[in-house]
């Protein structure tokens, strides 16, 4: 169940010879209506790939009638022949699907600086334009197309009251999204104009992709995309529809998060009574940055100190004498001194909790990361080899 | 050749029982003038340690008599007991050589959050104090003593025109100063006043310490310390001095990046063509912060896409898209887009040279940072078991 569960929408995911394992690496998702509405947020990293530049001016207007996304090369720093191939890209699915290309977002993720093939992208188009279907099959190939190193797809849906929601994902490194994410498209049959939808996408991802910070390395291609068809015949209100819409991106960033490059735990770092919500952010993400904290916890070791050292360099307003730790409900540290021991702490299970009480305010946030392990530097370090 | 090198200073390094294993632990170094002026520069982490709170008291007056080192725990974290054993310590060494404890500095290093004993410290400064001794072989046990995770000591001898600089230096994790350093202690026989060593200290490690960023941790205990005994009788100009002293940071410096925790690559990220200075520190680092960079040259892997991916998330004026990169002398990305092939980049030897030109001003600096390897995860994921 991805984005072929809500009523209205098609896909298709193939091997258009991309990438040379032969792997699924294309997929194309079309918006069979009767309403086109779209949105999207894309990375603020200011060094942005050929398809995001593409996607930005696609989404200005609200309408958009398909996707086509690839592995196997972000298309990133390729200059205008990369730009010109994206085009085509697009070209192609419009001219199949018989619609404007200036309403068809590309994507890319894989390797940054490489060429991609003009000819095998449009040919993959064409090919997958034919296999378009509406079936879980059809959805479920579309997400495994996007997979680079992730070892599953990643795919929700939600139901709403006569309506639903349908989403995939990908990603698993370059994984620290800043008012944006990764490759996700998130589909829906609820009958709501653009405006509400860019509302509510960029509502739900503030607390959800934007609080995922698996190894603090901003991608260059991240982009989230919410279709809306209208077929179900129902307009629900804004809040509701916000609510699953952050329920269905919730779910894939923990998904996300489960699938991370090389970890071995998946880490909640929750940080309570900061002045705001911003400063709860800033120092959670402080933590989640943290290479020497991400370590240890690597080696189911709770040095709390690390905590504190990290929390140090954050520029919100609290005081570090002040400060407690509890990792997986053992308070080690109060007031800025040892408390319980730390052979106390068991960090053998994969979910790792770190609460930080800050005393100074009421605000709260919760930022997710993972560790720092030996398969990440293993997996990233010949990764374009 | 270390801080006893120059004219009016003994050094001692002995074992106190602090650290389990029995090695060097404890060091003091003591000026016997004829001047006992001093400067020093601290963490900027707000997350301070009880001897820098102690410290920056002590070198607020320009006069320091004598500095207690020690090795076995960072006494951070310990609270009001953590900050009496520092007192004890400076007391300690006050007493056994007849000066004010109010012109003892005190350092610690290693393990946050544990409580140093009081009684084993005061013991060991007594112990200490009657091996203080002018010799080499003094001031390498100084240097020694002061060890965590580096596998080597570091010491630095610069002479100038009748009058000479000698130092010391630990730091192999936790490796990000700002504004301040590991622990460093650097003598002289020169005869300056403090507030000329103050700023001819803080112009050096300014364009040194300031641009190591080996892991991205800013560490709770750092501290560089400037003592000058007079005992040349020579005052030599501050321009000079500046130069001589930098030349003995950056020696420092270039020791500590080289005896990095588990690092396989000294990495020297040289930016050009920034608006301003600030402007290519700001994207040097960004560049020696982003893991996957670094796992990528661990594993010899030229990923260009990394550093425009890294760089992208700078606030810096310049345009990404006119960017070039050349890394240990190959020319791999022009104006944003691929160049030579990968594969003429040697990235074999321990040094790995990347020059970024932004095109966009005149100004440059170096970042000199370390690779992300399976030894710096090992390593750091049981330190405190």
């Amino acid at each position: 169940m991805t984005v072929t569960a809500p009523a209205g929408f098609d896909a298709a995911g193939i091997a258009a010879g991309i990438k040379r394992t032969g792997a699924l690496d294309l997929a194309v998702i079309v918006n069979r209506g009767p309403s086109q509405a779209g949105a999207a947020v894309f990375t603020s990293n200011r060094a942005k790939a050929n398809p995001i530049l593409w996607s930005q001016q696609v989404a200005a207007d609200g309408v958009v009638s398909a996707i086509v996304l690839n592995s196997g090369g972000a298309n990133c720093f390729t200059g205008h022949q990369g730009f010109q191939v994206t085009h085509r890209t697009a070209e192609a699915a419009a001219t199949a699907l018989g619609v404007s290309a200036g309403d068809v977002l590309v994507c890319s993720t894989g390797l940054i600086g490489d060429q991609l093939d003009g000819e095998v992208l449009e040919e993959g188009v064409l090919s997958a334009v034919n296999r378009l279907a509406s079936d879980d099959a059809a959805g479920l190939d579309a997400a495994r197309a996007i997979m680079t190193t992730d070892t599953k797809p990643k795919t929700v849906v939600v139901t709403g009251d006569g309506w639903s929601i349908g989403g995939m994902a990908k990603g698993a490194g370059m994984l620290a999204p800043g008012l944006a994410t990764m490759l996700v498209v998130i589909t829906t049959d609820a009958d709501l104009p653009a405006d509400t939808l860019d509302r509510a996408l960029r509502a739900a991802t503030r607390v959800t992709f934007d609080r995922l910070d698996s190894d603090g390395c901003m991608s260059t291609n991240d982009q989230v995309t919410l279709l809306a068809s209208g077929a179900s015949g129902v307009a629900p209100d804004e809040a509701s529809f916000t609510e699953s819409l952050t329920e269905a991106c919730r779910d894939l960033a923990l998904q996300l998060q489960g699938d991370a490059e090389g970890a071995s735990h998946d880490i909640v770092i929750e940080v309570r009574g900061a002045e705001t919500e911003g400063d709860a952010v800033e120092v959670g993400r402080s933590v989640a940055r943290n290479n020497l904290f991400k370590a240890a916890i690597f080696g189911n070791d709770p040095n709390w100190g690390r905590v504190l050292a990290a929390i140090g360099t954050a520029s919100a307003p609290f005081d570090p004498y002040l400060v407690d730790v509890t990792m997986n409900g053992v308070r080690v540290c109060h007031s800025g001194g040892p408390d319980r021991p730390r052979d106390e702490v068991d960090l053998t299970p994969r979910t790792t909790h770190v609460l930080i009480e800050l005393h100074a305010g009421e605000a709260s946030a919760t930022i997710l990361t993972n560790d720092l392990t030996h398969d990440y530097v293993h997996e990233n370090s010949a990764y374009s080899s």
